[in-house]
């Protein structure tokens, strides 16, 4: 979960979508920000339809409601320190510095810190235009594979944001679970042995040498205390039957 | 990029579907496998209409051709040795394991050098049933905030898939034993809960929980592959012993 000072940050963060045309993918984008903790989104020259049907989105009703409509980048980006646009590095030739989403993220995660940035997505078929990208500082790209590059819109916002959602966490430790105790092993081993050897498995002349082996076997489970039990359990009344 | 060796890798990678509804999440879903490089894609109990209609997914037709359709979430894992559901961790109460994205993609990285590894992505509406679950070793979710936590399912697709391909970019050593495939550690589950009935350890009554606790059990083993032979020939003599 991200921590309280976190939103702050992330409050700081426009998602700017220019041009976009389908109406599913304005949905599913603000979906994916409403999933993020990340508020602000502006549109700027989307199809009208797509964007007045956008406002069923799962979920983000409200943040399309409050969605700005911009009429050029230059008014989206306007109260932005940092202006970073996004790629699939198709055909054409960037004038821009690209950078890979994480390097990308984690620039932006500081610049979150002092005031607004702008991350621009392009329209569903070409991108952003020439233009769009004159008012970028840099570019980023998501590390899709060059035969087949181009992600979809609202995908490629829910990968951007969780990039810049992941960097703000602090990196859990191993979580530890309990293991069971050499005791309740040996138990459950002598337990599974003596089924064993009234189930007919164990030959008597090879006795000792497969108590090793189920020993070791069982060692080999790493059971968890709380899992030790529940074999514990089983064993017993599977003993009480094979035994009668 | 993604260098050779990590698509080798990748190759290892199962994407299981189970029960989608909606044609275009099938063929979004698809669509971001292609972008990054995924090429293996089940699909378990799909709407038939929704999976005719998604091969035209941009760019993904030729895997969405490929796609195998399984009748059972057993079947889709079958050669599975690690089998990964993932989840937005809802009002229900999770019998298993739920790490978090990152860390759960390290251990998953890990597992695709030796063998295939399973993930299993349930319906938009309901996610992963419990018996879904029980087929699987452990779950994942993607850090969304817990006001609106369910994404949407491509999307979430995309997300997973980022995050494993992101972390290929850092190479680790040590080689791997070789672990039990789920057709193993699922005859296993099946022997023992045979055992178990004939014992009378399972109640009639609770017959289905108890099969998906003992599931979830024998998963938590990790049994390697020779052992897990072990047991199963130990289980079968069992077995003979209860039923006469």
């Amino acid at each position: 979960m991200t921590s309280e000072l976190d939103r702050l940050k992330l409050d700081h963060l426009r998602v700017v979508l220019v041009s976009t045309r389908n109406p599913l993918n304005l949905g599913a984008a603000a979906r994916a920000m409403s999933n993020f903790g990340v508020r602000h989104l502006r549109v700027v020259n989307p199809y009208s339809v797509a964007f007045r049907e956008a406002r069923s989105a799962v979920g983000a009703a409200r943040l399309l409601a409050s969605a700005e409509e911009c009429d050029s980048v230059a008014e989206a980006v306007a109260d932005c320190s940092l202006v970073v646009g996004t790629t699939a590095v198709g055909h054409r030739e960037l004038q821009h510095r690209v950078r890979r989403l994480e390097e990308g993220a984690r620039l932006i995660r500081k610049r979150l810190r002092t005031g607004p940035v702008a991350v621009l997505f392009g329209s569903e078929k070409v991108g952003l235009s020439n233009r769009d990208l004159s008012h970028c500082h840099w570019l980023m790209r998501i590390p899709t594979r060059e035969a087949h590059a181009s992600m979809n819109l609202a995908q490629a916002v829910a990968v951007t944001l969780y990039e810049l959602v992941r960097q703000g966490q602090v990196p859990s430790g191993k979580a530890k679970t309990q293991l069971a105790t050499s005791a309740e092993v040996e138990r459950i081993t002598s337990l599974l042995f003596e089924v064993l050897c009234a189930s007919g498995y164990v030959k008597p002349r090879a006795a000792a040498d497969t108590e090793e082996k189920i020993r070791r076997l069982v060692r080999r489970l790493n059971l968890e205390a709380c899992d030790a039990e529940v074999w514990t359990g089983m064993l017993r009344q599977i003993r009480w039957k094979v035994g009668s």
